[in-house]
């Protein structure tokens, strides 16, 4: 990919237009975000979910860096930018009602993603309960 | 997994609970939803992105079969209902921050997923830019 003019989204159309129609008609929700999967181009494994407001779909469309809106902090974020963990854009899915899309991602610096040090955000799993039936988590293998 | 006793989610904790800690500490958003996404267990491909309030999410680790919250119908919702594309759960992985869960899982019926008649919410991509500088979308195969 590679845009050099200005890009813009088209008007959201009809149910039709949305899952058959050729254009990319972001849904934003009502507090203006879209779904964000980041996938490991090489691994193909989920690295992480997160979020993306209007700019910061465009800048990592503009860009082919990951751009996401941090909701905590309330501000425009781009993945790696302190950790180096910068997520190349090679591909980006949109589902059919366009609320929800996956970038296939190549990884910069250290090729992890997690702040807590991980290489991936899911390193856990649901794996029993506990003796007051509490849900208990077990770790995947990096 | 199989649990026939009544299962609860652990009350939040601090940060270092939510991520190292052994429970699962589901978090929902302001709408009272944490968003779900469901793996393909042979293909390993994002079959589609939804979203389950607590009474989902209890009913999916209890039957072992995904159930969602539909946003638009606002209404409780057994995936494969009447298409019959049951998806039965293998797995539920959770992120760091317990806000999105990734479901592993085996699709049930003719082996799809999506309304539109495809095998997986995710057939596009984008893929350019028309001569109104608006993005267009191009068809994955499946």
């Amino acid at each position: 990919m590679a845009y050099n003019s200005q890009i813009t989204f088209a008007i959201t159309g009809s149910a039709h237009d949305i899952e058959e129609g050729p254009l990319f008609m972001p849904k934003f929700d009502s507090n203006g975000l879209i779904t964000a999967i980041a996938v490991n181009e090489t691994t193909n494994e989920i690295l992480m979910v997160a979020h993306m407001n209007r700019d910061a779909l465009i800048k990592s469309i503009e860009t082919n860096e990951a751009w996401y809106w941090s909701r905590s902090r309330n501000t425009l974020w781009r993945k790696g930018d302190t950790s180096g963990q910068l997520q190349l854009i090679k591909e980006i899915r949109v589902d059919c009602d366009q609320d929800s899309i996956v970038l296939i991602v190549e990884v910069q610096g250290d090729g992890g993603c997690c702040h807590t040090g991980r290489k991936k955000c899911f390193y856990r799993r649901i794996d029993g309960i506990d003796n007051e039936n509490r849900l208990v988590l077990s770790s995947i293998k990096d």
